[in-house]
């Protein structure tokens, strides 16, 4: 049940870590089985999506049919509760540690518009410019520059902006939000945050004080001005599984305050272009694709570095077809590709052979060009209205 | 250089314990010069006393005078830049703990609401709600109710409302002052807290968040609305010598954040009732003088509770005088008897045995009852405009 870091030695070399702030597989590959088990949150199975399907009489996002989200904690019981015309709300968030972001940071975001449209539901977007600032080399300015900078990626992802409030930390603290923070700071003891996120003696008090700040915004009541007079309105937060320490360390306080736990529903990690081996790294712009890259970086960047399942001649790969577990091209279709049937026939002629890698690369090229230009395109049209 | 708690056991059993929230003497009485030494500021002395007074114009305050205030930090540092034409603020608080505020809590008050007038300077107070809600067993709404209580009684002590902001953590901490909290935990380790204010695994991590908070109005960028655009304004801290770790911890870290360390001028506690042994208990009513306190109440009080030194029967009295150093009415006419003559000739004449306990006593209901008198006065006058 506990996230396991090196820092508090609770898991063997060999296990996987998963933590907020570092994601390392055993040998490379993270087993999302294990994963669940030790974090003890539930499988996504094909029931819920069919149920979430019925419920929002439209068909599940890509990324809930094929399973990126595919853990969740009382995911059932928001869909109980909106099922009897209970309402709820969305919370996600992101720490601004880079300039910009790539498409695995637009994931979250993606998949969130996407609930608040099927749901028709408010959303609060967290930019943890603290956090940054705490864990980073930044100043608070430069922290704040940032989480303006990501803001305006974010909005650019087309949110319902009559039901979405996004605020950084640095500016929106204060007020019925820290009183939060100061009831959840009053319900966790130093040993255990110790246990959850593995800080040790040395860390600064700053790091000890940040997980309140993000457990907050799972209670409406940090959101007076959207929430007031609503209720007990209950939290979904869409989130990658590494921020599940934080969540549940919320969820244990939340019944010792009064509100409800927040629900979660959470994804596996993007990989890199150069394979699955955790989440993409900001510091290898070569790992990512990123929201600014021109068609031409992102043509280079497939074709010299997207890991590749193929075989190393043509006629092996006649003979013998694609790796497909392994082959990046592949896994990022799966997310971008919303055609499911061009993406079943594109594996089926891949993996027997019969299509090359590079027209694969091609086709990726293509889905990755649209998406970043549709990108950059709604990215201009925001303006400064934080 | 640190603080002694019970918990980290830096000191033994027989060792005097005094913390923000833990004041006991060796065998009752506290030693103020051994504290002196641990804490390691300075004594204040006649040379700096006279120094305020040429500076100011006006003679120095009875609680300066008769070092009541009796040790500092830099206070000399704040006199040099005062001479120089330099601007400085005031910062004082209050964790607001009980409804009713006794004589002792109103010390720091009193003696600012005189630095503020001798030196014309802005004066901020903090009232931590928070801290109370951390440390004791109330709600939120409970605490908030304190501090607007408290917030009355301090306002009755007549500062300059054109110069003074009052404020609740929970109402005002958020924007600046929170980015201030933020850059102060990030350099303090949890180590350090340990030492300095003897925290244990199994507090809750609320305690550990909370000497940033008491911080950060060390820091005139807490306050943009009152010193923006006025430089890096020093900062003067009156309190009571507990609260002396929590500016230590800030004086370390001003420097690394590029402020003026804040300079303190500290006062020894203010003897209960009964007898010096530390501070009064606000769980005793008996043990303090309240300013709700009836003129019968005090009359009562001085009567039935204050300690003695006088002998037991008149002839002994008559024949050996009464022990100033234990008498507690000589203790408490020292603080509030304005009248240097009047005192001196009180304890001369008390002392050699020509004056009872009866006419000692007598006169001290007097002086508080005015007091009270004044205080209540001046308390019926403060409007809802917190």
């Amino acid at each position: 049940m506990e996230a396991s870091t090196e820092t508090n030695n609770k898991f063997s070399e060999e296990e996987q870590v998963v933590t907020p702030w570092e994601v390392a597989g055993n040998g490379g590959k993270i087993d999302y089985d294990k994963l669940i088990d030790r974090f003890g949150c539930q499988r996504i199975d094909q029931s819920l999506v069919q149920r979430v399907e019925k419920l929002t009489s439209q068909p599940a996002h890509v990324f809930l049919r094929r399973n990126v989200f595919f853990a969740h904690r009382d995911f059932a019981e928001i869909l109980d509760a909106y099922e009897k015309g209970e309402n709820f709300y969305l919370y996600t968030g992101r720490g601004p540690s880079s300039e910009a972001l790539h498409l695995g940071h637009l994931i979250p975001f993606m998949f969130t518009k996407y609930l608040q449209e099927a749901f028709k539901v408010p959303l609060v977007i967290q930019l943890t410019d603290d956090e940054k600032f705490l864990w980073k080399n930044l100043t608070i300015e430069e922290s704040r520059r940032l989480a303006r900078e990501n803001a305006k990626d974010i909005i650019a992802c087309g949110f319902d902006v009559s039901k979405t409030f996004i605020f950084s930390d640095f500016d929106y603290v204060g007020g019925a939000f820290y009183r939060n923070m100061v009831q959840i700071g009053k319900r966790v003891t130093y040993n255990q945050v110790v246990g959850i996120f593995g800080f040790i003696g040395e860390d600064h008090i700053g790091k000890v004080s940040f997980p309140p700040v993000q457990a907050a915004p799972s209670f409406p009541s940090s959101f007076p001005h959207l929430f007031e007079g609503k209720g007990n309105l209950r939290c979904l937060i869409p989130c990658a599984i590494d921020q599940d320490p934080y969540f549940r360390m919320t969820r244990d306080v939340a019944p010792k305050i009064g509100y409800n736990k927040p629900a979660l529903i959470e994804s596996s990690f993007f990989p890199a272009l150069q394979g699955e081996t955790g989440k993409m790294s900001a510091s290898d712009p070569n790992s990512a694709i990123y929201v600014t890259d021109s068609a031409k970086d992102i043509k280079n960047k497939v074709n010299r570095y997207a890991f590749s399942g193929g075989q190393d001649s043509i006629e092996k790969h006649r003979q013998l077809g694609a790796n497909l577990e392994v082959d990046i091209p592949i896994k990022y279709l799966s997310f971008f590709l919303e055609d499911d049937a061009e993406l079943e026939h594109i594996k089926k002629e891949y993996g027997a052979g019969r299509m090359l890698t590079g027209e694969v690369k091609q086709r990726l090229i293509q889905v990755l060009t649209e998406i970043v230009e549709r990108h950059r395109t709604a990215r201009a049209n925001v303006t400064e209205k934080i």
